[in-house]
């Protein structure tokens, strides 16, 4: 049931083809109309001679009418070796206008554009006829399809979950829905199907899988959109230790095998694991590029420089020379007064220029020997604040090997992240769950142990969450859940939820978790963000088919409108 | 990777098996302990004898507890002959509970339970335990499965399509969505991806599906909820003339796929199609239930009876019996002083009983002779208004048809309904599209010809729409869309939008439609109508996991909730 099947070559001559699509170009050369006709898979040359009674109807064809043709195929004079019909041409016999252009395109479909985003956006229908614009969306498809392919073949069920429910504690990021028939009151979207995955494995769906679309109502960022899509899903085991393992192998798997059948790539199993700890410690952030190695040291304690005070010193070093306004503009974006700033770069062996203390510059052996490098540069940070430095550093890090272009493209260098804590600090110094408030602790018992009350002591405690980074960026999160009523309600309450909060919010989860819950955990994966990753796209809305500008809005729709 | 199979017979006698689950039943019998373990494909027999260790451990254990055994699969003495593992039992080595139930369970999951739909949809999670539920959702998932294996086999591209969009004129049934970023301005839910496929058509994505969740702001009805799913797609085509065709091929062919893999039935091809006036003159309904036949016939044109007025009447006839007093409460139903109503029961050729005018008494042997038949009733309306005497009569033809349970549950009655008229009247007697505004004409020339000021006229234009009905349901609709602006200006003209709303709502329409646009059609299928359907469920609830109640309201999480 392939029609309109633009792969035509010499293995076709003398056939009779009906093809419709696009005008690419049209054009007459002595007495002969050329069309490059474009459909969905592919492109082929189109002759109209001058003997043709349409001859003069086809002249007044234009470029971007979708037309109709019914020809032969004949083997061409002039090879074009650059497309798959390029041997071919196609002698019309009868050729109509399916559909004329009345208005001049914003966006040309044969061309390779720089046109605004705006442009590109609100016009987006015609942006998706470019033929690598166009394959994106066919790579989507492969994806999703291999995708389900992989969960169906092991057993998971995929069940849908409402994307209307109910608003939660907290939920500033939550879209609100109004009805009609509900005045006063309101539904939000849903941000994860977390708590109905939860209450699958209560049920005994031992492993629910589902690609779900999730709804967040971010402020404005760069790379988010308001919906996106997540490859959901969850499992429940025999074993409560063996749950980590299961998983990443599991998607590990999963990897492999949409790699493979997707995109035609080997990659080597296992992926490699870091504690939060290590990645912080090392690349100053919970989601490593590993495509450049480029670790953080410690000054200290390497014996590279020695400070009267007891502030920290870390520094990263680098091979590749950056220029000196490079570092200089790196260093202005850092303006932290508690941070000390400094840089040397380093020729066969010697000290060269920088911006360090005289009496470091006589340390510089000591650096040669612990980096082994005799070329090389090296950036460093003094500070009491160890964790400012790290990220600190962690950014410069990121910027450097931007600079330097040590990232290379075709690299994919997966790493799951594991051992977080339970608690993090927000932006304004509140307690907050690390990934969120259904995440089971490494030990439960350590509940006990502590003194609820002391901050520091909650943020000692390591939960059962994970990550996984694929070049930098995060693209799974998942863990182990809380299956305990006992257990969830004194994390409600370390999180500050009165117990009437606790009520209003979670009855329904914690009702349910008393009637027995099977050991179970999952993970989610940014699927717009992997799409952008494999197809080397610099932006999630690249890989989705109408998406919304970083501020929300819908250049195409017009979405959101004033209210009625 | 299929763990947790408690799929076990004598072929696995002397294995040993991992296996957990929920305690469906204990007993202790004598001093040996039985234990039916209950995992997500079947339920086995567990046994612990007396001298095990965890002997008295175990006897502490209770219903619906969650479990884990090891153990080894020996030959059972009472065999159970209606489950699957009722040959064998397994000889429990190790025992461990994995979570005890804290709480009295409302609905008990090994019982055929009559349980309020309240009770059932708070607990759905223990509703969702009951092995006939559970089993819902597998299939679904199957089904979802097979219908995205046979579209990709078709070749068509899965594409997502914004769920957040724009309001839409007359958008009283679309649920509002509000964002803290866009104060005073909202969303709304899409109804359908009915402009995205059509804009996916415009880019040449030839052939798009997606099974898409649909928003509706419905008024409580029985059986309608505010999020449904769709499977929706798209096609372009080379030819005008073959779209309904191929369409028509296509889902027959689909259903015949789906039918084969997932309900192991076989069914024939093709589906019966009426058109929308014959389905109204003889069903009285323009989504009649074939599984009986029951036409509507007329009783002046026959002559059957003669009326001195101009009135109009209609009848029915049933060869099964129905009680007096079941169509007296028909007849109760029907008190419209505009309809006379009369109904007459004849045994073996012989008037028997009836409410008729006396009159028509002498006319019994013409009946006999028009139906065939000399056992029989027969109910016919009188009135003037032709349209209402079909309707009355299509609902008495369904309600009698239950009372008789003339509709065979085993058997798929599927039917396309074709030729429905562009426009329709609503409620308020306004002038409405009979599908919705982007449905193409039958002839668009016949919107040059008509006097568009005249009501009558634009009732009598014809649409190039179709609807599939099965058992009485319509589960899709569909048709071939406007490609002109022109065109499109005048249909929302029609529709009494002024220039100024349209540019307001559908410019970005229009516009697309200045830059060509392929001949292009599709559909969309109710998928939790169908398989509510072919599951024998009465509510599309049933086929829902997590469904809201008639009111919209989710009586699980509780939302909607009181704005914050």
């Amino acid at each position: 049931m392939i029609e309109n099947n633009f792969k035509i070559n010499r293995l076709n001559l003398n056939e009779t083809v009906n093809l419709y699509g696009w005008i690419n170009k049209i054009r007459k050369m002595g007495d002969i109309i050329f069309l490059d006709l474009r459909g969905s898979n592919g492109i082929v040359q189109i002759v109209l001679e001058k003997n043709h009674l349409d001859y003069e109807k086809v002249l007044n064809f234009k470029n971007n009418d979708i037309i109709s043709i019914s020809g032969k195929v004949f083997e061409r004079k002039n090879k074009n070796k650059n497309i798959f019909s390029g041997d071919i041409e196609i002698i019309a016999n009868k050729i109509n206008l399916i559909s004329a252009v009345s208005n001049q395109l914003p966006i040309l479909p044969f061309e390779e554009i720089t046109a605004l985003e705006q442009v590109r956006m609100r016009y987006r229908y015609l942006d998706l006829r470019r033929p690598n614009i166009f394959n994106i969306f066919k790579i989507r498809s492969e994806f999703n399809k291999y995708t389900r392919r992989f969960f169906d073949e092991n057993n998971f069920l995929e069940i849908e979950t409402p994307y209307l429910t109910k608003r939660t504690y907290g939920g500033a990021s939550e879209l609100i829905v109004t009805s009609k028939n509900h005045l006063g009151k309101e539904y939000a979207l849903a941000q994860s199907p977390q708590i109905y995955k939860q209450l699958l494995m209560y049920s005994g769906f031992e492993r629910y899988y589902q690609i779900a679309r999730c709804f967040r109502d971010e402020d404005s960022r760069s790379d988010r959109q308001l919906e996106f899509t997540q490859l959901d899903l969850e499992m429940s085991f025999i074993n409560d230790k063996e749950i980590e393992e299961k998983i990443y192998l599991l998607i590990e798997l999963y990897f492999e095998f949409i790699l493979k059948n997707v995109f035609k790539k080997e990659i080597l199993l296992p992926f490699k694991r870091i504690t939060y700890k290590y990645a912080l410690e090392n690349y100053g952030s919970d989601k490593p590029d590993l495509r450049y190695e480029n670790k953080i040291f410690d000054l200290i304690k390497n014996n590279l420089i020695k400070l009267k005070d007891k502030k920290i010193a870390k520094g990263i070093a680098f091979e590749k020379n950056i220029s000196i306004s490079q570092i200089k503009k790196i260093k202005k974006d850092f303006k932290d007064n508690s941070i000390n700033f400094s840089y040397f770069f380093v020729k066969d062996g010697i000290y060269s220029e920088g911006e360090i203390k005289e009496e470091f510059k006589k340390d510089i052996n000591k650096f040669n020997n612990f980096l082994n490098l005799s070329n090389y540069f090296v950036i460093f940070l003094i500070s009491e604040d160890k964790n400012k430095l790290l990220n600190t550093l962690g950014e410069i890090r990121i910027k450097v090997a931007k600079k330097l272009n040590l990232a290379n493209k075709d690299k994919l260098k997966f790493c799951w992240i594991t051992d977080f804590p339970l608690f993090d600090k927000d932006k304004e110094n509140n307690l907050v769950s690390s990934h969120n408030p259904f995440v089971a602790l490494k030990d439960e018992s350590d509940l006990e142990k502590i003194n609820l009350k002391k901050e520091n002591e909650l943020l000692n405690l390591m939960s059962r969450s994970y990550d996984l980074v694929l070049n930098g960026y995060e693209i799974a999160g998942g863990s182990i859940r809380i299956r305990d009523k006992e257990i969830q309600r004194k994390i409600f309450k370390i999180l500050k939820l009165t117990n009437e909060e606790i009520d209003r919010n979670f009855d329904w989860l914690l009702t349910a978790q008393s009637f027995a819950t099977p050991y179970h955990g999952g993970i989610a994966l940014g699927i717009d963000r992997i799409l952008a990753i494999l197809l080397k796209k610099s932006s999630i809305k690249e890989v989705i088919a109408f998406p919304k500008t970083s501020q929300g809005t819908d250049e195409l729709s017009g979405a959101p409108s004033e209210k009625n």
